[in-house]
C-alpha cells in the first residue's frame, strides 16, 4: 500500500481516540492529539511518549473522536482551521451525525462516517490501547466519500489493525440497534435491579451476573447520546423484548415454557458469528492461590523476575470471607512452563489452566 | 480437622457431581459415582481414573448432584440401599427439594440443603474440574440438620476449597432469584432476540454482546427445573424489570431518561461485592504510564511497598511493538494519596482516576 498519510489530527482524547493515535504512531504517522479536558490530553499525550507531533503545518486527516453530539460543533471549529479539511468520526450511531454534519458547511463527499467496533465498558484515555482494533469489525458508510477521503479511512482502518466492513448508515444503526444498543439496555436494566437486593443477598454473585451486567458500567453521558440517538431503530425491538418479557411472567410456573424459553436463548446465540471475533492472544494462563496478605504480590512478581521471564497480563480474585485469593498470570507458552516450575519449587501453589 | 470422611457416594455424574468427586478423590476420600445416564457415568469415572471406589460397603454421606426435580425420587431409592442415609443435594434452588424430599422417608435432620455457587454455561462431566469450587461461596442451609451430618458437609465444602455461606432455605432462594436467575432469564431473552437480525446484522456483534449473552448457552432442562421452582421468589423481580422496560420505552427520545438508566445501571454494579464481601468497593485507582520492559512492574510493586501501602487490584495494559504500557492499581482512598505522592517523587507518571 502506498502511505498517503503522513499527519493526522484527532479531536477528542477518550478511549477510542488515544487508540487510534497509539496505532497511528507506531506505524510511523505524525499524530497531534487534542481534548477539550486537560486532563484527559496530557494522560494521552503522556501515553504516546515524546513523538507527539507538533502543531506545525496542516494534516492529511482530521478524526473527530468526541461523542456523537459534539461532532458537528468540532468540524466547524475545524473548518475554521483549515477549508481544505478531510473528516472521519468513530462514533456509535451514523444517521443522526450525518444529519448534523449537513449543517456545519463542510461538504458530505469530505465527511467519512466510520465505526470501530471495539468498545469497551472502561472509557478514557487511561483505557486505551494501540491494539484495540485488531482483528475487530470497523465499520465504514462511504457511499458520497471522496476517493482521496476514502483512501485515507482505509488506511486508518489497515494501521488499526480493524477488518472493514462496509454499510449504508441505515444498515449500520439497524445493526448496532441489536447487537450494542439492545444489550447495553438489557444490562444496565438488570443491573439496576440490584439496588433492590435485601442484606447479603449480593454475596452470593458469582460469574454469572458478572458477566451479563459487566456493560452497565458503561459511561452515562456518552450513552445517553447514543441510545436517544438511536431510538428509532431500538424500539421496535424493546418492544419485542417486552413481549416475550411479559410472555415468561405469564408461564413462569410452567416448565416447558421455561425449556422453550432457554432453547430460543440457545438458539439467538448460536448465530453470533465466530468470525471477527478479535485476535485471540496465545498466552498460556496460571492460576495461583495466595494468603491474602501483603507481600505475597509482590513476592510473585519478584519470583518471576528471577525467572527472567514477562508478564503479559495479571488479575487479582478475592472471594467474599476467604483469607486466600487467587492470582491470574498470563506468559507466553514458552515462558509458563520455564515460570510454572520456578514456583512450584518456591513452593507455591500453581495451577496451570487446561 | 478431624477426618471424619472416608467414603462418599455421588449420584449425578454431571458438572457439578463429578467436580466435587474430582477433589474428594484427590484429597484421599474413596469415592462412588453413578448416574442413570450410562455415558455419563462411564465418562466421569474415566476421568476419575482407575481409584473409583468399589462398591463394597456403605458410604458415610451421599451426596444428590441431580437436576432439583430428581432429588427426592433419588432419595427414596437411596434410603432402601441404606437406611442409615445422610444426603446433601447441590441444586440451584432450595425450598421446594426440601419439600419434595419430606415426602421421601428421610428425616429433615439427615437432609442438608446446599449449592455451590461455581455452575458454568457448560454442563456435563466433561466439563468438570477438581478446581472449580477453589474460592467459591458454597451456601449451606443447615437448620434442623444433625450434628454429624453438619461436620461431614463442612468437611466436604473445605476439601473442595469452597467458602460456606449460611443462609435459610427462603434467604438463598431469595438471593439467587436476584444474583442468578434474573440475569438467566435476561440472557436467555436478550439472546432470543438475535434470531430478528436481517442480513448480516450479527456480523457486528462484539465481546459487549457475547459477555451479555454468555449464560444464555445454559442446559434446557436443568433450567426449566430451576426456574419453575423459584417462581415465587422470581415472580416479583421480572415485574420490576418490566416496569423498568415500559418506562424506557416510554423515554426512548429523551437523552437526561437514557443517561438515568445507565446511571442507575452504574449504581447497581457497584452493589456487587469485592474483596471480602457485604462491602461493595471502594477504590481508589491510580493509572501509571511506564515503559514496557521488563523489571518495570517489579519497580512499581517494590515502590508501594515501599510506602507500606496495600495494592487492592491490578490491571496490566499493554501493546505488542508499542514502547510504552500502562498499569492501574487500586487502593484505598488513603492509601492512594500517600502512594501517588511517594511514585510521584520517585519520577513515576501517575494519573489518578477522576
Amino acid at each position: 500500500m502506498t502511505r498517503s498519510l503522513t499527519h493526522v489530527r484527532i479531536v477528542g482524547a477518550g478511549l477510542i481516540g488515544t487508540s487510534i493515535a497509539l496505532a497511528l504512531r507506531s506505524a510511523g504517522v505524525k499524530v497531534t492529539l487534542c481534548d477539550a479536558d486537560s486532563r484527559a490530553e496530557s494522560l494521552a499525550k503522556d501515553l504516546m511518549g515524546d513523538q507527539n507531533g507538533s502543531e506545525d503545518g496542516l494534516e492529511d486527516l482530521c478524526i473527530v473522536a468526541t461523542p456523537p453530539d459534539a461532532i458537528s460543533t468540532v468540524v466547524r471549529e475545524e473548518l475554521n482551521r483549515n477549508p481544505e479539511l478531510r473528516v472521519m468520526d468513530i462514533s456509535s450511531i451514523k444517521v443522526k451525525p450525518v444529519l448534523d454534519v449537513s449543517t456545519s458547511g463542510l461538504a458530505r463527499s469530505r465527511f467519512a462516517p466510520t465505526h470501530p467496533m471495539a468498545g469497551r465498558e472502561v472509557s478514557g484515555p487511561e483505557s486505551a490501547r494501540g491494539d484495540l482494533f485488531q482483528g475487530r469489525p470497523w465499520i465504514l458508510c462511504l457511499e458520497g466519500v471522496d476517493s482521496d477521503l476514502l483512501a485515507l479511512v482505509e488506511e486508518v482502518v489497515a494501521l488499526c489493525g480493524g477488518i472493514p466492513l462496509k454499510r449504508s448508515v441505515e444498515e449500520h444503526d439497524r445493526a448496532v440497534a441489536l447487537v450494542s444498543h439492545l444489550p447495553q439496555i438489557a444490562a444496565s436494566l438488570l443491573a439496576s435491579q440490584l439496588s433492590n437486593g435485601q442484606g447479603s443477598d449480593l454475596e452470593l454473585s458469582g460469574a454469572g451476573l458478572r458477566d451479563t451486567t459487566r456493560i452497565a458500567d458503561s459511561d452515562p453521558q456518552l450513552w445517553a447520546q447514543i441510545l436517544a440517538g438511536n431510538s428509532q431503530a431500538l424500539r421496535p425491538l424493546l418492544i419485542s423484548l417486552q413481549n416475550d418479557l411479559s410472555r415468561v411472567i405469564d408461564e413462569l410456573d410452567n416448565p416447558a415454557a421455561m425449556a422453550n424459553l432457554i432453547t430460543a436463548g440457545n438458539r439467538g446465540r448460536a448465530e453470533i458469528p465466530g468470525k471477527h471475533g478479535g485476535q485471540a492472544r496465545n498466552y498460556t494462563y496460571l492460576a495461583i492461590v495466595i494468603d491474602d496478605k501483603p507481600g505475597q504480590l509482590a513476592a510473585i512478581i519478584e519470583a518471576c523476575a528471577a525467572a527472567k521471564v514477562n508478564i503479559e497480563d495479571l488479575a487479582i480474585e478475592h472471594t467474599p470471607g476467604q483469607q486466600t485469593g487467587l492470582i491470574t498470570l498470563a506468559f507466553s507458552p514458552e515462558d509458563s512452563a520455564i515460570v510454572a516450575a520456578h514456583l512450584e519449587k518456591e513452593g507455591w501453589k500453581v495451577h496451570p489452566s487446561r
